[in-house]
């Protein structure tokens, strides 16, 4: 296949790039494209140095996949000129996940969704993949109805700078110096930001509402309800889930665990006698989601809480759109 | 009035005694108490250097007031010898809290419980207090019922060791060294570690079993049920809280900011298109528990979401404990 990166130089396209390499993906040509000012530079793919192009709407004639890991501006951009020159466009912004056209998809949950594409599917949200990964498994025994959910979200959910900013700060500290934030709103090290995204309806965040539509989408749970607040913590690339999810029928913490045991994707690391349960710094640089903390609801019957972890720009961005990617072969 | 500390050379007995300071409380005579390996350490108290002496039985002759910084074991051997010297014991450990006869008190809450003291009163969780502090003045409008909370837990939490530990650990990351956790369990830098306290009942840890027990007791709210998700967060000394409150009858945010802005003990930060949020940042090192994020909870029409932050060591603990002496003044 002749694949495409739109995005190639940011911390999302840099970890497509390493993951086809990783899980050999089938590929003949390699295309990284990017903004003007990125064009020229090289990239690693399997040994050879690949230079980026830019990223123009005659850039992209000939291949059959584009990984897009640009903002949504960029995608909403190019996206018809990648549709019209053939290629399937598997894009990782937010710009079309709520399309009814374009499939929004978590290959472990809803893979049959990739089939009904008209060109274009979307990658869901960081959290929200990290989240559902951990969930799902629940929808075999009861229907998930709703779910109250607070974030731990790494600073490489901002893209390259966000940890590049975090150390700054973090080593800035030492040495009594001050740096300005520039990714971030607030100074992030030993501190936590209780906004990410934009302004959404009702005092939510974009953010936080990703987790109720997108789940719904990837779920098959139209009528799933999400209270999410999503925080900023100074960790470097896991995102971390504190969920309290009901389903329709009551479902025991025994059940929850055979069942989130068995799925796919998932990691159970639930033994709190033995100090077992996800931490960020044991899901970073991996591909699975942890699940751990599994519990009743001490304010439901229906109810169940747990910590979930994942690795943000892995399973959270890139392995997910190559694992798309790999349904279409 | 005389006032012993006991428990005097750890970070929240350090506290008290700054605090007591800070706040003019009329001592005629501070006596600081500590373990044998402590005595004979110098404490500044209003320009003078005070020496530690060795809690022992008789340690507490003549003491009006002894204010316990120390673990449960601590406050469990002296407490009848403090009784029996006629002092009252305001206890920040955990040892007497749900003792029936012990008044459990946070002052803007529930000061009218610390007069029907016999003679020791006990200071709750650092979590609890800041949470019911920011919470409270919803009980004003229909009562809570339930709570569904995550804490993002600051390093101070765990005393004097915590934050010490937490920086050097990050100082170690820059210098590609290895520091071995001792008060933590595990490395807390860059980290998130879920599981703060013992094993309680039901997979739950005894901190989050806390929140429920000790806020029924202080709020009056006996068959309030609230599921909490402790997680230690590499912050130095303000704890956040995340909670969906849900009341008996339905408040709007409207309402609850009213309230939450007019309650004792509270800044109302709730501004979210300024970017304007409790952060732990600004609140560490002052006493006002800082509310905001208020917005209806999306899975309940008797629910409310907000994010709580305050200082762990102040009015989670010194303060809170200075506040009920002062109450019995």
């Amino acid at each position: 296949m002749k694949v495409g990166i739109l995005g190639a130089t940011g911390a999302v396209g840099r970890e497509m790039i390493r993951i086809l390499e990783e899980r050999d993906f089938p590929i003949s040509e390699l295309r990284p494209l990017a903004s003007a000012r990125s064009a020229g530079k090289t990239l690693a793919f399997h040994g050879d140095q690949v230079t980026v192009r830019e990223a123009t709407d005659d850039a992209f004639s000939g291949l059959d996949l584009v990984l897009g890991a640009a903002e949504n501006e960029i995608a909403k951009r190019f996206k018809d000129s990648i549709v019209r020159s053939g290629a399937v466009f598997v894009d990782n912004s937010s710009a079309f996940r709520m399309d009814p056209d374009v499939p929004l998809v978590v290959p472990e949950i809803n893979p049959g969704d990739a089939k009904l594409h008209h060109g274009v599917i979307s990658n869901p949200n960081c959290s929200t993949i990290i989240t559902a990964v951990g969930v799902n498994a629940l929808n075999s025994l009861s229907p998930i109805t709703e779910m109250i959910v607070s974030t731990y979200q790494a600073s490489s959910g901002a893209g390259q700078g966000g940890p590049v900013e975090l150390l700054e700060e973090t080593k800035a500290y030492f040495s009594g110096e001050t740096v300005t934030p520039k990714v971030f709103r607030y100074p992030l090290a030993f501190n936590l930001i209780p906004e990410i995204g934009s302004q959404s309806t009702d005092d939510y965040t974009t953010e936080e509402m990703k987790l109720q539509n997108e789940g719904r989408k990837i779920m098959h749970l139209p009528e799933m309800n999400v209270t999410c607040t999503c925080v900023r913590v100074p960790v470097i690339r896991s995102h971390s889930i504190s969920a309290t999810v009901r389903t329709k029928d009551p479902v025991s913490p025994e059940e929850a665990r055979e069942v989130i045991a068995k799925a796919p994707g998932v990691t159970l690391v639930d033994d709190l006698p033995n100090h077992r349960y996800p931490m960020p710094l044991d899901t970073s640089d991996q591909d699975l989601v942890f699940v751990g903390r599994i519990r009743k609801d001490l304010t439901s019957d229906r109810g169940l809480s747990m910590f979930i972890a994942g690795d943000q720009l892995r399973k959270g961005a890139a392995t997910n759109a190559v694992q798309i990617a790999e349904l279409l072969l």
